[in-house]
């Protein structure tokens, strides 16, 4: 509160007691934390449902191999899902953020709930992909790929979009960590 | 400051200036705390020094399957290896702290060096182990296993203690980014 331009205009008398009073300075750099949390989201949700929907497609016909042979590809399908639908409620609730000024849960437990839960789900993605990676190098030594070379290609580009959404999931527990330090600094999501 | 018993006993004068000056629960509840991240990193470092030797010594005479024959297994040999000395060297930082009552780094460049150094290493050690996993349960499938039982069997032990090791990495790096957080509020590692 020192440091808006209001309190110091006030003569040194106590800063504004009320608690939705916020400098624009602050409105501003809180707006583009927010977009940017969104963006990052929004590329989260891409990549993680493409590369659900890339494996879930990845079957020819009704002769093996199909993706669900394999343990490790049904960890990619699931995880990718999962964060799929996750990163599209984070949007949602940015979104809801973004336009009505107030946080979806109270604030408290919004910033905790943002970091714990991009934080659980970016290992369990790092997890599926890992998982993923071995199973197609594995397949490669064996004659699955040389008989089925589109399936191994689909895994492939599959498991790499499931990389760029890890990534992104990254950058996104980042910035909700940043949020959960500011929170607990200053008792409020904004002053940044 | 303000809640030290000492500077209420001064009658309302100016806290103490010397910052060197801690009170005594302070010091106690920072001692129990550095106790505890160095029992942790003692587990860790147990787990994937287990996990790396148990995986380097999975060669019985000339005959394949060798570890080194298959990129997950190598992988998780290096990840619990790098793990391994990471612990070890931050048990040294923790008995220098614990011993001197000073960080071996300045003290804010240790916290964040600890924190992102956690995180960092937690990632690759549980991408490791769930690319050992899929190549593992792979092997099964195959004849490999039903050829050469102990070798899958000692992949597997190896690939648990690396879960281990990963469990307690995770323990560390929460206690970690704790001590980043009452740094970052209190400017010094003390005051928890």
């Amino acid at each position: 509160m020192m440091r808006s331009p209001q309190s110091l205009r006030n003569g040194g008398v106590e800063p504004h007691p009320d608690p939705h009073f916020h400098s624009t300075v602050s409105l501003r750099k809180l707006r583009r934390l927010n977009a940017l949390i969104f963006v990052f989201r929004l590329a989260a949700f891409s990549f993680s449902l493409a590369a659900a929907v890339f494996m879930l497609t990845n079957i020819r016909g009704s002769s093996p191999p199909h993706w669900y042979d394999f343990d490790a590809f049904r960890y990619v399908v699931a995880a990718n899902g999962i964060v799929a639908v996750y990163s599209l409620f984070e949007m949602g609730a940015s979104v809801w953020e973004i336009s009505q000024g107030l946080t979806l849960f109270p604030e408290a437990l919004q910033v905790w709930f943002d970091f714990a839960h991009d934080q659980v789900f970016a290992y369990l993605l790092l997890s599926a992909d890992s998982a993923g990676t071995a199973l197609a190098r594995a397949l490669k030594g064996m004659n699955t790929c040389a008989a089925n070379g589109p399936f191994c290609v689909q895994s492939d580009i599959s498991i790499a979009l499931g990389f760029a959404g890890f990534l992104f999931l990254g950058l996104s527990s980042l910035l909700s960590g940043f949020r959960v330090v500011c929170f607990m600094i200053n008792g409020s999501r904004f002053h940044l």
